[in-house]
């Protein structure tokens, strides 16, 4: 067959197969879902939640260790800033390879131990939680499906109930994470008025930034970009994590996420004019902390673009985001970076819906 | 002046003073004194470490919490495997910044807290370690200048005694820190013949890896590379860290660094034959477990390197390295990225020894 030749378009309509869905329609829809997941978490999910964190608050564990890959380690980077401004309590993100590959046993009395997966089915997670429970630990799951191995081998479940995510690309499955999160440890804690009257807000929140047009007029200022950098400190660092990997596995972009402080010692060298920054800086310490970092990458001629409810001077653009604490900005900061990958995609002509080479669930040990 | 105009090239032969140096002639020197700077450390240091070692034995921590920066984060990475892995204990990097922006409180009873900085300058690693101390932790600092205020916070202190360091992109004292936490976590553990016969061998070890000519053809390969990952998994994931950020910070390059794990969930959609990887694989189960990330990313077309003892079919250059076990590896593997880094930023027309917009000693709290 050579150039001129082209198949008959009627085959397609003919054959009795459906025509293949439009590209990122998958994805437009898991993220245009999140208000009514957030909104269906707090319903559904609230009171079991609040069962959970009071079990763990009873046994008050000395430490907590979170295990997870990916979209979800995000998630659970964000939970362990939490875990440590909150309850004043040491976490961390285990290395499963210790215990999987080199079979390594630690010591986990007076842990708690969270898995967080979409899946659930992850086997280096799970193994993990075994060993963990194996050595005294407190273990809960937080997954999307309650029939998950992980489910089933940890203490406690929490089910993010968002319903079958389309996309490979996780969006609807990490917000519910970052609620889960939020609910579980804030009621640890202990009940604050101003986590009910901000989750009551959530869902109507989460509609307006979705609103918003200016990701697709990003998207289409980065287009032609070759490379990209993302940025925040504490409670900003986790979505400048997740939305660097979510541009790289839609749009196959190469985006390095840094702290803001790890930023400073090294990668700034790269910084130019070329290199386009998002940086992401909530109403508090983390975002505070995040004016210098912007003004550093100022005198280097970044092109900046701010997230979040405060923008700065050294910004060429700010994306203006609700202006909550800065624990709660990840649940809404996250959203349009999300409309950005999606759009970045659709325009540099890959389909976000299904990533080369990428399965919805990834086993890894 | 017009472009036809130049300046008369005798004023600064005949100024007084002296011609800037060749560029990359500091890191040339820095890279090649690395034999001597760890048999240096050895001789000089050994004793003192041994006791260290011991004196941390006696009081047994239950966990091990490093905190770092930078080019020290990554030494205090392949700290965080060795502890696991040799010493059985839960080993993670500290999050300064909820201690240090959020003002958190964490119990550290019962932890040994490593503060590994080069310059022991930081403000945010030195608070950590107060906070941490006061706290009731045993607390060690390991860096190039016994005179830094982390030395002086710190129980107990490692001096690395590598010398000046005259670039800015850290070479001998990240190889010196990693020397260091080697024979301290096997210190903690006991003596064993197997580290005594690998340090008595790693200087004549270094010195043949940094005489194979292979990083300079392998710079010559990757001069107009746009972008590059680097990954390991266990043991071989800090040099995957470390080269990544000695790239960036020499050829201004993008370089992703990801466990190996990590790379299949996500990441991976990004590869292509454009996309150049560089993996280590040692010799023991991390880099048994890259064999599967190796042939998922050569179905993607990846040009991907080895770097390692052990090669794979499914790569389309292997750079070999002594086959020692896993744990010493790090040791040794990262010589020729430095090497690779110093080329391949001079093959750009680039000074590695001053990269713009940084300085030797970065300072964030």
């Amino acid at each position: 067959m050579n150039q001129s030749d082209s198949a008959d378009h009627n085959d397609t309509l003919t054959s009795g197969i459906s025509a293949p869905p439009m590209p990122g329609s998958a994805m437009t829809a898991d993220i245009a879902s999140q208000p009514k997941v957030y909104a269906h978490f707090v319903d559904s999910q609230g009171a079991h939640v609040a069962q959970v964190a009071a079990a763990i608050a009873q046994n008050r564990p000395k430490s907590i260790v979170f295990v997870a890959r990916g979209t979800s380690a995000h998630a659970a980077l964000y939970g362990a800033y939490l875990a440590e401004v909150r309850l004043g309590l040491r976490a961390s993100i285990a290395a499963p390879s210790s215990i999987t590959l080199y079979g390594a046993r630690h010591e986990f009395a007076d842990c708690l131990v969270v898995g967080v997966s979409q899946s659930g089915g992850s086997p280096d997670i799970d193994q993990v939680l075994q060993a963990a429970g194996a050595s005294g630990a407190q273990t809960l799951a937080i997954t999307n499906n309650s029939d998950s191995a992980l489910a089933h081998t940890a203490h406690h479940h929490i089910d993010l109930q968002a319903g079958k995510e389309l996309a490979v690309a996780a969006t609807k499955t990490y917000t519910s994470e970052l609620l889960a999160l939020l609910l579980l440890i804030e009621g640890i804690r202990g009940r604050d008025p101003q986590v009910d009257a901000f989750v009551a807000d959530l869902p109507e929140l989460a509609r307006t930034v979705l609103d918003d047009p200016a990701p697709g007029q990003l998207a289409s200022r980065y287009r032609f970009a070759s490379q990209m950098i993302t940025t925040g400190r504490g409670l900003g660092y986790p979505t400048a994590r997740e939305t660097a990997l979510k541009l790289m596995e839609t749009s196959y972009l190469p985006v390095l996420a840094f702290s803001g402080a790890d930023l400073l010692h090294g990668p700034l060298a790269m910084v130019d004019s070329q290199l386009p920054i998002l940086a992401f800086m909530g109403n508090g310490p983390g975002g505070a902390a995040m004016v210098e970092v912007a003004q550093r990458l100022s005198q280097q001629q970044a092109d900046l673009v701010t997230i979040g409810p405060k923008g700065t001077d050294a910004a060429v653009h700010a994306l203006a985001t609700p202006d909550v604490e800065e624990r709660f900005s990840p649940l809404l900061d996250v959203l349009p970076m999300q409309q950005l990958a999606l759009s970045m995609a659709l325009q540099r002509g890959q389909n976000p819906d299904a990533p080369r080479g990428l399965q919805k669930v990834t086993k890894t040990v």
